[in-house]
């Protein structure tokens, strides 16, 4: 499971965020995934210090620089993408889904800077903002309930970033339980079914099509068992039908 | 742009929850996503009064619902599964990255409920609250930050589960065993196992790390069973268990 690793083609820009937890919430997440730069547009000063002070400030937040302006903040930027609500109809700008936008916003890595914006709580961006906006990237979620908290959206566009540059997946590494194996737990089964009377001693159940061999044959192999499970469950069942055993002849 | 509908299929557990505004800011993402059953396990009861009177608290908290116990909170789920942070390395479940594990999800979503457990901020989910689990879900963070925040990572889970189900799947067919027949089986595979002298009356074996009981729990978990196999192994162990117990009285 390969986990990401820093990314330096990104930068996280909070515009007037007004609550120290959602800075503190944001820098978490940026971490989480790898993502170190943050800058903070004209945020609330007691927010900015506050969040730079609580316990387990991540050197996210030691390293954030604050600016005066989005302009200041992006101008080293090649691509700068606003994020919004579903709630905005009236956007003048190509709108893209968070899981599209961010293929776009990967490719973008290595030819130059990204930025990221993040409105505030209560206002999302000004259309002053949006105006240093290349594109607007858009969270889906339900209509009835669009707006996302800070923390949390900034947590999921990051997460997607992270994804949409994910390595190809390694290949699964189960070893499955052998044909021997699933046949001798059957056989097992069988005995000590036979033997706590659950099945007749006959074997053949003249009222059922199918005889209870095959039909344990086929309820084993649908367990889908692991290599180790299936010798886990041997003893067991090696354990139990000696027991059962030994209890009849005692008798 | 299409917004994820209500879905149902999904039941979100938080497990000893700690914090008003997490179980705030979890219940608000379940809403962005459309995912409204809510279920606690044993909160902090103050924290639980104070998300629920929180200003803005969704119909999801209003709605949400108390439990004393894990096994009673996903008694009538079908599958199971908890979430994990990559520093822990002594996992006997199996692991999968969320982007993987999402897919599995959504397509159990219309053969039963689905659970996903989340335990608390400081400790994340006990090995008790691991053994009810199917398997195993991690959010793909950095080795060296691995611990989201508990709000960011329920936002994570669930906009990777809506975004795993934008293309509609064929309906699955096979009725999966619900928890609550997966404890029954791993109580009586227990009690055979006791009788028959495999395990120790005592029930804890100090040379293990892990009980017996979350050992057995777990290894029923990766049985996988349908509904019907599961009633047939209920049967099975009935009828294995009631003789054990009457060749004892007969000796």
């Amino acid at each position: 499971l390969p986990a990401p690793a820093e990314s330096d083609g990104l930068s996280v820009v909070l515009v007037n965020t007004r609550n120290p937890l959602n800075i503190g919430a944001a820098a978490r997440a940026m971490s989480n995934f790898g993502f170190m730069d943050l800058r903070l547009v004209k945020p609330y000063e007691a927010s900015f210090r506050e969040a730079r002070s609580a316990i387990g400030a991540s050197e996210v937040l030691a390293a954030a620089r604050e600016y005066k302006s989005v302009a200041e903040a992006v101008a080293d930027c090649t691509l700068v993408v606003g994020t919004t609500s579903a709630a905005r109809r009236e956007l003048q700008h190509p709108l893209r889904r968070l899981d599209d936008g961010a293929k776009l916003i990967r490719k973008r890595f290595r030819s130059g800077r990204v930025a990221i914006l993040f409105g505030s709580e209560k206002r999302g961006l000004a259309n002053q903002d949006l105006s240093h906006c290349h594109w607007l990237l858009r969270i889906p979620t339900r209509e009835e309930h669009g707006s996302m908290n800070l923390g949390q959206a900034v947590a999921v566009c990051l997460y997607e970033l992270w994804r949409a540059g994910k390595p190809v997946k390694p290949a699964g590494r189960t070893r499955h339980a052998s044909a021997g194996d699933l046949e001798r737990i059957t056989t097992l089964l069988l005995e000590t079914l036979r033997l706590s009377g659950y099945l007749g001693v006959g074997g053949k159940d003249a009222r059922r099509s199918a005889s209870p061999d095959e039909k344990m044959r086929r309820l084993v192999r649908r367990l889908n068992l692991s290599s180790p499970d299936a010798e886990l469950w041997l003893g067991m069942l090696r354990q139990i039908g000696w027991k059962l055993k030994a209890d009849r002849v005692i008798r």
